[in-house]
C-alpha cells in the first residue's frame, strides 16, 4: 500500500491534474479535456473537436468557454495548494470573445498574472482570508486568435 | 411516408428543438439539456445537477454558462427560422456573472429582447444580410437569481 501511495505521489502533475478533473467535473471528461502543461507559469488544456462539435461544424462556443474556465482555474489552484492555509476557488464572473471560430482540436492556455497582480492576490489573501484575482486564457489555431477569455476568481479560506 | 413526415412536423416544438441539439451538438446531450419551453417570448433549457457537477458539489460555472448560451441561440434560432431568406448564427462574446451557486437541477431561460432592439436587429438584416443583437439569460433557483449572461449574437445571410 506503500509502494502505491508512493507510485500516486510521483505522477507526473498533469496526469493528476486531469484525473482530478475527470473524476470531480465529469462534463470534462465528457469533452475529452486532457492536460498538457500544467505549472505554475501556465496551464494548457486540451479539447477534441469531435466531443465539442455544433451544428456548423465548429467548436460550440460553450465547450470554449469550458476549457478556457478550467485551464484558469487549474493554474490557480496549482498555485494556492502549497499555502499554508486551505482555499476554496470561486468564480464570480468571466468574459469571452470568440474573434475566429474553431474547427479542429484545440489547445486552451491560462497565462500566469503579472508578479504585481499576484503579490496584491496574496496579499488580501493572507490579510482577509479571501482575495481575488483575473485571470485570463487564449486559443489559438496556427498562431491565430480564435479565443480570449478573462474569468474572476475567488480563493477564500476553508 | 407521408404520414411518417406528417408526424415529425406535428412534433411540439421542444421536442424537435431538443432532438436537434442532441444531434448537432453532442455536448448538450452529455450535460443532459431538456427543453421545457421553446417559444417567441421565452426559451428555457433544463439540465440535471449529476450530469454538472464540480468538486466543489455545486454546477461547473462551464455547464451553468453552456446551458445559457443554448437558450439565447434557440430562442434567436426560433425567431429566425420562418424569414423569407436563410441566415447562420454565430455567437461573438459574452459575460457571464454568477452571484451565487447553483446546487440542484437548473432551468436556463432567454427572454425575449425589447420590440424596439428586435426591430432595430430585423432592419439591419434585411438591409445589411446581417446584424447583430445581444441577448439575456438567466438562472434562478426558488427566486433568487444565480447567473446573469448576456451574449452577442450574429446572424449572417448564407
Amino acid at each position: 500500500m506503500a509502494m502505491q501511495q508512493n507510485q500516486v505521489n510521483l505522477m507526473p502533475f498533469e496526469k493528476k491534474l486531469q484525473d482530478y478533473l475527470w473524476d470531480h467535473i465529469p462534463i470534462s471528461k465528457a469533452m475529452g479535456i486532457t492536460v498538457d502543461q500544467a505549472a505554475l507559469e501556465q496551464v494548457t488544456l486540451c479539447a477534441p473537436f469531435s466531443n465539442n462539435i455544433n451544428h456548423k461544424q465548429t467548436v460550440f462556443g460553450g465547450s470554449l468557454h469550458a476549457v478556457a474556465t478550467l485551464a484558469c482555474w487549474s493554474l490557480l489552484f496549482l498555485r494556492i495548494k502549497d499555502l499554508n492555509e486551505h482555499y476554496q476557488i470561486v468564480i464570480t464572473q468571466s468574459e469571452i470573445s470568440y474573434p475566429r471560430p474553431v474547427a479542429q482540436d484545440f489547445k486552451a492556455s491560462c497565462q500566469s498574472p503579472s508578479p504585481e497582480d499576484w503579490q496584491t492576490f496574496l496579499r488580501f489573501l493572507e490579510k482577509k482570508g479571501k482575495s481575488r484575482i483575473k485571470l485570463t486564457a487564449s486559443i489559438e489555431i496556427d498562431g491565430i486568435l480564435c479565443v480570449e477569455y478573462q474569468g474572476t476568481f475567488a480563493a477564500i479560506k476553508d
